[in-house]
């Protein structure tokens, strides 16, 4: 698995890869109030698209995630999880596809295997950009971290996969914060806003977000310590035990 | 797209299907506080099985969904939602896809393109059972709803793929809730915890559900009418314009 893969290499193994099942991976990476997503460019080719491939015969199709993402950009020990497949008809360009592999020197036929229409598996992940090394894999010459709003147009349906793995994020925000180690252990009413704003973009009015975090049962408020400032200081927080346990009659 | 296919039929047809992407749909009804699963039966066995499908070549995956529902169960219009792609190798067992062709006298050989890996797509959906009519179509000789706690044992991977759809539904519930008619336009906090309880097969705490409910910002409270019995008439409410609005600054 360690291998890396060329798209020529690719073309000539078709009985190796599933036929017309794809991975998407869509990495968010977020710091110091910016949020931005991870693409990758086409080897010669000025094509920017999400790390993507192909799944192996004999490969869960989780493992093709973490095997493509590791392959394209370095990337390891991601928490990658699913969130759509993909599976409109024409939704691949063919022509854009015959660039990307004319531009490494293979001619696509259109009898090709990966010619065929594929249904692309998304996979996404929210990382702090900061703490990750990115390197560009056999099939990408580059690879880089984009702010939403100005990132270049992306190959086939890709733009359209990103807006889906941001919505999904958007939904599912507090499950990964209560399930990662994005945030430290203990934290601020405060951080946990700002970190919900780089998300959703937009500012959020202080006390409404509050009540919401609140009423929503997962949060666990520490004591304070005794000193002479403590009035002063900020409660802290913590995740408490189970999303919605409180509801729930013993 | 009318036609109803039988399973001989799908095998002689190959190249009229995508190769490797399966379809299956787990259909939940409720009912007067009964939450259940809608299960198709394979002709001439006692396997039974979620509704589910091969997808044509020029069909999207969400059209085909929709076919594969309505042949199997005459469901329809039913707004089906997406909600996974199981694609773990070997989760589809062999021999028990045999037995389902034995059944209706074909001979399923191990090159058939049906016997290839499969990675399945699910589509879920919540209806009230009370407003359906179901009929097996041609590949089920029964279908009918099933307790989640009394079904049959299901073929393949379909148990935990109910599983993952319920997950799926629970965190889900309320968008769902939002953008379909399964409540009445103005309902009572009482009949909105009584939906909960049904889909989370426990008993809510009334004053924890109500806090978190109006907590999320979507219920909009209506005025009271005045009424010599008004004070002792509980609170109505509908849904508000968008979920999370009020958290957003201006």
């Amino acid at each position: 698995m360690e291998r890396k893969e060329s798209i020529a290499r690719v073309l000539e193994k078709a009985e190796e890869f599933l036929p017309g099942i794809s991975v998407d991976c869509v990495i968010f990476g977020f710091h110091d109030h910016q949020l931005k997503v991870l693409l990758a460019r086409f080897k010669n080719t000025e094509l920017w698209a999400l790390p993507g491939g192909y799944v192996r015969i004999e490969e869960d199709l989780e493992d093709a995630a973490r095997r493509i993402l590791k392959a394209r950009t370095a990337l390891r020990d991601i928490y990658l999880e699913q969130f759509y497949a993909f599976g409109q008809c024409g939704r691949v360009d063919s022509r854009v596809q015959r660039e990307i592999t004319a531009a490494v020197g293979v001619a696509l036929s259109p009898d090709a295997w990966i010619s065929r229409r594929f249904v692309s598996v998304g996979y996404y992940a929210l990382v702090d950009f900061s703490e990750v090394t990115l390197a560009p894999g056999d099939s990408s010459d580059a690879c880089d971290w984009y702010n939403l709003d100005t990132m270049p147009d992306l190959v086939f349906d890709h733009t359209f996969i990103v807006k889906k793995a941001l919505e999904t994020l958007r939904l599912r925000l507090d499950d990964i914060l209560v399930s990662s180690n994005l945030l430290p252990e203990i934290f601020t009413m405060r951080e946990l806003q700002s970190l919900h704003e780089t998300v959703y973009g937009k500012k959020l009015l202080r006390a409404n977000f509050q009540r919401k975090m609140l009423g929503m049962g997962i949060l666990e408020r520490m004591e304070k310590k005794f000193s002479g400032r403590a009035h002063k200081a900020p409660f802290l927080y913590r995740f408490g035990q189970a999303l919605e346990s409180d509801i729930f009659e013993e």
